[in-house]
């Protein structure tokens, strides 16, 4: 491994976090916050560790594959790290372990909260919360890339391992490039949402926190009550189709951008996704309708909301659905394991690996079939080779896992199979609101410190899609001669 | 496909199956029970359906892996569909849907019951109930094999298809022989099992239907209170011991009869088994002392009996492990997913996928440090090549499907998803018990009817390893010039 390399990158990235910080400081003075004051000493820190390997670029800049995942992990626990401590300062939460789950939760753009009444906290520390949102969506490291000189190789390595999804392509030929493309698509969907945010009477601080919110898909919120707050269909008819727009692969909007409509359509992932909305919305208004006494109108209004917020994996909700009836939690938390699509700012298994798994299996029954003869699982029309599918299996295995060992581990805990589950499923699909105990309107507070810190590591494997995680705990990589 | 061979073996498993009610028409003679004739027309029409296919032998007697698995899934909804007639005429069962999930629950060896009281059955119902445990344990048709003349390319993809596990040996050059021994084996422990279980003064009767039970790692009780009604502890460990013995590979109890234990001790699978069962039965020991009144004595000889029914998949029981503490509910869970070794009675993941599933994600891992590097799954020392992890991991994907759309379906029922979810665990790994609605002490009578037939498949699915059920719906399969 190239240690140099990999503390230049990262000395790079807190030098980042230190200036991400700038804007909740700015938001402290305008609303004249002495909590500001607990922004300083984070900065300092992040200013005097990163500053001198930051500036010492290396003669050799040569990274690999392992090197990339390793950054990239390392990048986003350190920023975890760091950008836990204004909470902690701040004296707004309990313990360090409620600091850092919380702002683990809003980097992965997870959404889960410790806290039971957000509306209590200064505006500066609530900025920060849902801007660690935005920041978390589109990835660090893809800023990174857009403004720090690297040959594509190596920022391919980089990229490839922070970016969700089994195939990341590149748009353009310059890695750069495409970095700059995301990001640009990115914030100009987010200043859009902004404006019609506003449109719609929300508050101005409201806008932008809703807005960083949705644009990372995290689901964090400034009031305890959600988006059930405002009581307005248009806010909340924005809010969901803003959600499902974030959930789509930011390289089909850049098809769109330069008129290449056709491949934005050809997208089995996209169709796919648009079929499962559809479906878990009637579904769900469906139940609601029958087993309520909701009216449709108001069924389909809260159906479409809330499977537009949980495939999304965002996790703002409009009614309590953890008190729906059963097929309706049912739909959701399948939702939440479903995701949204492969490069885009969701959490979650991710459309496309969900049509790679079906597909494999289903080719495995025509191979008994008909043994001698050859087939090929595509994508999009592409044959996927055996390699990819490989992975997307041991993806799958590996993902399974992790909910499994979590909701063990929770048992040992206070609550209930169903909470534990749901908070391991809502967790590591950064989804934010599970059912029962940490249900929308319950929180993660309840939980131990080291559930707590459990959870966060499950966000961080969901947020990096495990294998960037797993290389931590590979011995190997510790090793000097490595 | 060779549509006159199907016909010929498919008649040859209905005689069987009329010949395997004749011992149940005894005891209810031996008890002079007057439902006993509840039986007749069954048998009739097993003999009616089955003489005329099972003495036409066709002179082309090819078989292919796809018939094979044909046969394997229609032979057990044939046997299903006959073997629930003798409960629903009894008058015992409230309706068909019943009379077909008991019946399933027992050929699969699963031991979910719709009834709250057993006791109150006549005794020749009860014994085929136990009895289609036996029967369905080591599989009809490994049976069929032992007696039917066939080539050994033939039998192979029969055995293949029935037999659980991802990977099938012969043990000796023909395959009849090899089934012939596997049932040798059965039938010997079951014996000893019957003797050992009438020295612990367990009623004639009970020992027979507890044995059947056992064998099968079914978990049928002929009392409500399941195990605990005996309330011996002699009888407790012998079942125990019993459960853990029929969960291990046959073809391992064969080599020690040849006197080749090396290659027994050798199996990874064996040890793994081993080492889960004992760090289970110590978790839920050191949980119950600690988190319950109950002393370390009687923690141990609880822990040590439901780790060892749940992991065999049997689902005997000696206490409500539904009133547990949550981490032991939650071990005990994990544990029907597991399942036991592949090769025995047992349902469940198998512990051989398991551990390949394992080995494949950490050879993942390597390629992705390493990506020059060769590396390759082993198992008890040999490669196991890129198909065989192919199919386990395909295999894995669909197990997670079932679970998840039942659970999913179940929903549209009263129940919540603690009940739901395990409730398809305990059926798809054909366990018995769940917990919540479904535990020890519950039963499955609440479901409706859909549910129940859902759960049926479930069964199925389990028991056969999802391969020859899915084949059914495979259009291919049915179309004129297949």
């Amino acid at each position: 491994m190239n240690r140099r390399m990999i503390l230049y990158i990262l000395g790079r990235i807190l030098l980042v976090e230190a200036l991400l910080m700038l804007p909740s400081v700015l938001v402290g003075i305008i609303y004249s916050e002495k909590v500001t004051l607990s922004f300083l000493l984070p900065m300092a820190i992040l200013v005097l560790l990163g500053a001198y390997p930051a500036f010492r670029r290396p003669q050799n800049t040569a990274i690999y594959a392992r090197d990339g995942l390793f950054i990239v992990a390392a990048s986003w626990i350190l920023m975890s790290l760091a950008g836990s401590l204004p909470f902690f300062f701040s004296g707004y939460f309990n313990n360090y372990a409620d600091a850092l789950f919380e702002i683990v939760s809003g980097f992965t753009t997870t959404g889960a909260s410790v806290l039971s009444a957000p509306e209590e906290l200064p505006h500066c520390i609530l900025f920060w919360r849902s801007f660690s949102h935005w920041i978390g969506g589109m990835g660090v490291l893809v800023f990174v890339l857009a403004i720090v000189p690297l040959s594509d190789d190596r920022s391919m390595h980089l990229m490839r391992a922070e970016a969700p999804g089994p195939i990341v392509g590149k748009l353009v030929p310059r890695m750069r490039d495409t970095a700059k493309i995301l990001y640009g698509v990115y914030s100009v969907m987010t200043v859009i949402l902004i404006i019609l945010l506003l449109i719609g009477k929300m508050p101005v601080f409201d806008a932008f926190c809703t807005a960083f919110g949705t644009a990372g898909t995290g689901g964090f919120g400034v009031h305890s009550q959600s988006i059930a707050l405002y009581d307005s269909a248009y806010i909340e008819i924005v809010i969901a189709v803003f959600m499902l727009l974030f959930g789509i692969n930011f390289n089909l909007y850049y098809f769109l951008l330069i008129k290449r409509a056709k491949l934005f359509f050809k997208s089995e992932e996209l169709r796919w996704y648009v079929i499962i909305v559809a479906i878990a919305t009637v579904a769900i208004t469906l139940n609601l309708t029958m087993l309520t006494e909701k009216a449709f109108g108001l069924s389909l209004r809260q159906a479409f909301f809330q499977v537009a917020s949980i495939i999304s994996t965002t996790g703002f909700s409009t009614f309590d659905f953890a008190l729906a009836p059963q097929f309706t939690q049912h739909v959701l938390l399948l939702l939440m394991i479903f995701g949204a699509c492969a490069g885009s700012t969701a959490g979650g298994l991710k459309i496309s690996r969900l049509i790679l798994l079906l597909k494999t299996f289903f080719q495995e029954i025509r191979r008994l079939l008909h043994p001698r003869s050859v087939s090929v699982v595509r994508l999009d029309g592409n044959a996927i080779d055996r390699q990819t599918i490989h992975g997307v299996l041991s993806y799958f295995v590996a993902y399974i896992g992790i909910l499994i060992l979590t909701t063990l581990l929770l048992s040992i805990d206070k609550f209930n199979f169903t909470t534990n589950f749901s908070a391991a499923v809502a967790c590591a699909n950064n989804v934010g609101p599970g059912l029962d105990a940490v249900g929308p309107t319950g929180n993660y507070g309840g939980f131990s410190a080291f559930s707590k810190i459990l959870l966060s590591f499950d966000m961080l494997f969901g947020r990096l899609e495990i294998l960037p995680m797993m290389i931590l705990f590979t011995p190997d990589v510790w090793r000097k001669n490595a």
